[in-house]
């Protein structure tokens, strides 16, 4: 055990270490039915509603509601201040007393949605992602669709489903149309699939009618959360044209149950990849960069990939640029991914149809069974690093899910 | 001036007689803060908050919060409830001095945002239009795609953008890529359209993991409203493929203030037009059945479509089925849109693009302009009525909207 600076002690190398300090949303089993917003450190969690009851009042109501939304709302000034504080209580002797009884061990929490999700957009960012789905959807076609180098391609999914982290997800049913069949068939998705994405969580809402600059990405963007943007590919083949992924998607989104602020990510900054085609001015700013974030994918606690953030093509903050460039308004709780995390090489491919590339190379597992895509009870761990001060990693936290059994359900 | 029963005078033929009795939210110049309930009756508009606080204090509050929020999550019970109680009160000489005070002049009244749009999709229902559309956008290929017939096609859309009538639409920037260019340019879109719609209001949710089958429509679904899902043709051509529409779709979602409920429709019940498809067997439970709901829009003030709601293909169940056969659940809030809606003729179509030809048969407006696309200033209001008791018409109100010239934007 390292000392921290301060008195709370932290393990040495923690990926929740004082550099890192993500908000969540929690009960405990005394207190079920009371939402409590927190901030995890260590293996301990802050109370954070009644930290601020305590130690800033006048900031309270931020907290109050035991979700994040009010603090989303607040604005940057505000996300500023209560981070500054927390940091100073968890190493300020001063504020012992008063701090070390509201740290909850996390073993002993549950942890919630972390805030209500306004709007759910995801991206298609990762040009590998998006090259890989394209020969193996559009095999006759250019892997990439004309547009795809000239804006980041988006569209927006269902907010209602997204559930936190350890949420069991169902398998779905839905039509298909099997290769040789006349007509579709009815039944459980047989080529169930997750995507390891990251999640950009706005606090500042923006005006309709004016779009919000790449610039101002940090006034407007809170922080991140980890996304398995879970996809049963036999549905989504069949639906898709012309009008997009809808049920092949819509069942289920997980999310992890912490948010990282965007301060915690300043030693995180990467140029993104050079791009190939000239952009158009509102995608040319100067704000352009991404994040040295490794992702970790994990298949029945198997190590099945490890998908490097730093090689996404479109930046968040041209992800936000396009969003609202035709004068779409932010709100906050918006939700934006940046789409399957694959990186060039083949095991740093972030969705099952990649790495078994669409069922013609089923990967391995140690108990001697092969995947080309999700079984029941399959249970898929998404989790991810960035680049901390000196060289260390800051934790991102999971993102969870296990697969049930399709719902009996009359054809 | 005819005779209601009962006490209030409605004019005869009236669309908002107490027949119809929609729902709304609505504030006045007094009290231009306090969002409260309303009723729709004659020219008048019946203060529910006030009303149920006097004579139904133990539903008083649903009406609380100004919004219909509450109504929608009470359930179908209390759905049947407060209207047969709104019809008791217009029409007992009893109720009248209680009542009469709470009339508010329709013209006196800022109409609001009626509820909280939770997810909202938009399907593609009409086979007029998407025939239409697909020879417009792919002419080298049958005009409806492969999958059509056998399920209705939808998606999200942006819900945080969605507005309430007489709520300006500024005309919105972003990517086209004109014929024969190499590469795409930024600008205000040329090609701004509307499309003329039928919006389901959800209010009793479901459980996630839990398809809601069609015969259970009118438990979940509270009622209707109209949409204008105003579309840029030349943005959405450029982006949807292969994630669908995105950016040329989400500036702005104009909805009628006024919300019909499903028992005001009884009389509207019509049989859907016969399927060309054998439908997989969630699709072809019986609760099977369109509504007259006759359409009209106008452009300027001058009336250039009547398209009727009873051809659409897919019916509202089948939609809602559909929507939720994969284990999605509904929240309270959600609304789903029908697709614009097209008639076989051409003066039926429901959308510019299919009433012009995408440009190649301009429309003339009797002050001697034609249009192809919209243009700044221009004003579109979509009616709609829909077929009541002894051969009347119920009223669905409208959804106005004018276009602003676009931002200045940097390119």
């Amino acid at each position: 055990m390292a000392q921290a600076p301060g008195w709370l002690e932290i393990p040495a190398g923690h990926p929740f270490g004082l550099a890192a300090l993500p908000y969540g949303s929690f009960t405990t089993a005394r207190h079920a039915a009371e939402h409590r917003v927190g901030v995890a450190v260590g293996d301990q969690i802050l109370d954070l509603s009644t930290a601020a009851s305590r130690f800033l009042p006048g900031r309270a109501d931020l907290f109050s509601s035991g979700s994040l939304d009010q603090l989303l709302g607040a604005g940057d000034a505000a996300w500023a201040q209560v981070r500054a504080e927390i940091g100073k209580w968890l190493t300020d002797e001063a504020y012992r007393d008063g701090i070390e009884d509201l740290l909850v061990p996390a073993a002993e929490a549950e942890l919630r949605l972390p805030f209500t999700v306004a709007d759910y957009v995801d991206f298609y960012a990762s040009e590998h992602h998006a090259s890989n789905i394209g020969r193996m959807f559009r095999p006759e076609s250019e892997p990439l669709t004309p547009n795809w180098r000239h804006l980041p391609i988006g569209y927006h999914g269902r907010s209602g489903t997204v559930v936190v982290s350890g949420t069991e997800v169902r398998r779905p049913c839905g039509q298909v149309k099997p290769a040789g069949h006349v007509s579709p068939v009815f039944g459980p998705s047989a080529r169930l699939d997750f995507e390891a994405e990251l999640g950009f969580v706005v606090g500042t809402p923006s005006h309709l009618g004016e779009p919000v600059r790449a610039s101002k990405f940090a006034e407007h963007v809170f922080g991140v959360c980890l996304v398995n943007d879970w996809s049963a590919r036999d549905i989504q083949g069949w639906e898709y044209v012309p009008l997009g992924p809808f049920l092949g998607k819509s069942f289920a989104t997980t999310v992890s149950p912490w948010v990282l602020p965007l301060a915690a990510l300043e030693h995180a900054r990467v140029r993104p990849p050079s791009r190939d085609a000239e952009l158009l001015g509102y995608l040319a700013e100067s704000d352009d960069w991404g994040f040295d974030i490794q992702f970790e994918v994990r298949l029945n606690g198997h190590l099945i990939s490890r998908p490097p953030y730093a090689t996404m093509y479109w930046s968040p903050a041209q992800m936000l640029a396009h969003m609202t460039v035709n004068g779409a308004s932010l709100r906050t709780g918006d939700l934006y991914a940046s789409g399957t995390v694959s990186g060039p090489e083949r095991g740093q491919r972030g969705s099952l149809i990649e790495l078994a590339w669409s069922g013609r190379e089923p990967i391995s597992l140690p108990d001697g069974t092969t995947r080309s895509w999700l079984e029941d009870g399959d249970q898929v761990d998404i989790a991810a690093t960035a680049a901390g001060p000196g060289g260390s990693r800051i934790g991102l936290g999971q993102a969870c899910g296990t697969i049930m059994s399709a719902e009996s359900h009359p054809a």
